[in-house]
C-alpha cells in the first residue's frame, strides 16, 4: 500500500498538488489535512473541504491547532491587530509581518507524525518559488533539504517530504492546474480573509500576476476591477 | 534581554534543567511550556505546574495539543487500548510502542515558534542519554544537531536548541538535581499514569536505577517495595 499525506490549505498551490497527485494514481491512499490555526483567512478552509471532496481523497481531517494563534502572535495572519502588509509595504523586506513563525515546520511535522502512524511514505509541501522569493525561509529549497535530512534519522519509518512546486512560478502552477481541470473558483488566496480578494494584498497580487502570465482569467471576484480582457486573458474551460 | 523557552513535562529530566537554568541566572526571562497531548500520564502536568511555580518562572503556559492524540494513535502513551511495554518486553526493540511519532520534533517546533514570537534565543530540550539508548531517534544527538542546522536557516531570528542532559545518565541528572535542591517528590515519571508508579515500567525502572546509582532514595511511592535501605541509599535533604 502506497500512501501519502497532503496538507491542503484551500489556496491555489496545495489545491493544484492535490489534483496532480490524485490524478496521477501514484498512491493507493491520499490523506489530506487542513489546519485551522486561527488564520485571518479562514474562508480558505471551506475551499479545502470542497477540493478534497472533488479529488475524492481517502480521508480529510480538519485539525484545530488554534493554540498556535496565541503563541505566534507577531504575524498579521494570526493577530488581527496587525495589518496585513500590502505589496508596496514589503518590497525588499526579508521577513514580512505576514510571516508566521515556524508555521510550515509545525504543519509538516504534524503531517509526518500522521504519516508514520498510518504508514505513509510521503508528505507533500505546498511551497512554491514565490515563497522563497518573498523571503519566507521555511518555503525555501534549503528548508526542504534540511527537513528531509532530519527525517532520515528516523530509521524505522522513513518519510520523504516532496515539494513539487518549489521551483515553479505561479503561471506554471496555474497551467498545471488547468491541465488537471482544477476549479480555481473554489480556491482562496487573499490574506485579508474578505469575500472579495484585495489585489493589493501580496498573496493576491502574485496570484493575479500568475493568471496574467498564463493568459487566463482568474474566476474569483476581486475588490478592484482587474482588466483581464485588456490583457487578452481568456476564461478557463471547465 | 536574554530569554529562553523551556518545555517542562513534570518529569525528572526537564525539572532538573528548569532549576539548573533558573538558579544559573543566565536569563532575564524563563518561559515554560507544558503540553497536554492526551498522554496517559497526565498526572505529570500537575508536577510541571508545581515546579514552574517553585522555580519562579516568568511565565508558564499549559498548551492543549490533544489533537495530537487522535493523529498519533500508534503509541501506548496516547492510545489507551495499547498496553505500555514494560522493561522486559522492549529489550532490543529499536523503537518501542512507548514511542510517540514525532512528538519531540513537534514540541520543539512549537517552542521555537514561541521563542521567535517573544524574541528568545534558546529553547531547551530535555533529552537524556537514556532516551537514545532506548531507541528514541528523536532523543539522539544527531537529532539535536539536525534540528539546530535547520534553525540556522532562519536568518532573521536564530534560535539554538540546547540539550544539557543529552550525554548524562540518570544518576548524573539526579545528582545535579540534588545540588539544586529539586523536590523530586513533585516529579512524575511512570508511563502508566497511576498514582503509585510501577517499577516494571521502563521509565520508572530507569528512574529507580538512577537513584540507586546516585545513592539516594527516590521520594515518590511505588507499587512495589523498593529495597532502598538494603541498597544503602540515603534520603535527600531538602
Amino acid at each position: 500500500m502506497n500512501k501519502c499525506v497532503i496538507p491542503i490549505s484551500g489556496g491555489l498551490d496545495s489545491t493544484v498538488i492535490l489534483h496532480d497527485i490524485t490524478n496521477s494514481k501514484l498512491y493507493d491512499e491520499v490523506h489530506a489535512i487542513t489546519f485551522d490555526y486561527g488564520q485571518r483567512h479562514k474562508r480558505e478552509i471551506d475551499c479545502a473541504k470542497w477540493q478534497a471532496q472533488r479529488a475524492n481523497v481517502t480521508s480529510h481531517k480538519i485539525l484545530d491547532i488554534s493554540f498556535f494563534k496565541e503563541l505566534s502572535n507577531i504575524s498579521s495572519l494570526t493577530n488581527s491587530s496587525i495589518d496585513v502588509a500590502n505589496t508596496r509595504d514589503i518590497l525588499g523586506d526579508p521577513q514580512t509581518v505576514n510571516y508566521v513563525p515556524f508555521r510550515n515546520q509545525l504543519l509538516l511535522t504534524i503531517c509526518c507524525s500522521y504519516a508514520e502512524s498510518i504508514g505513509a511514505s510521503t508528505v507533500y509541501h505546498g511551497a512554491a518559488m514565490v515563497d522563497s522569493q518573498a523571503g519566507y525561509w521555511d518555503g525555501s529549497e534549503e528548508f526542504l533539504d534540511s527537513m528531509n535530512s532530519l527525517l532520515l534519522l528516523n530509521r524505522r519509518h522513513t518519510i520523504k517530504i516532496e515539494a513539487p512546486l518549489i521551483c515553479k512560478d505561479k503561471s506554471d502552477i496555474i497551467r498545471l492546474g488547468v491541465k488537471h481541470r482544477v476549479d480555481f473558483k473554489n480556491t482562496y488566496t487573499c490574506y485579508s480573509g474578505e469575500e472579495l480578494s484585495d489585489a493589493e494584498n501580496p498573496a493576491s497580487s502574485s496570484r493575479i500576476h500568475g493568471f496574467l502570465q498564463a493568459g487566463y482569467i482568474d474566476p474569483i471576484p476581486y475588490k478592484q476591477d482587474i482588466p483581464w480582457s485588456q490583457w487578452n486573458c481568456k476564461p478557463i474551460k471547465t
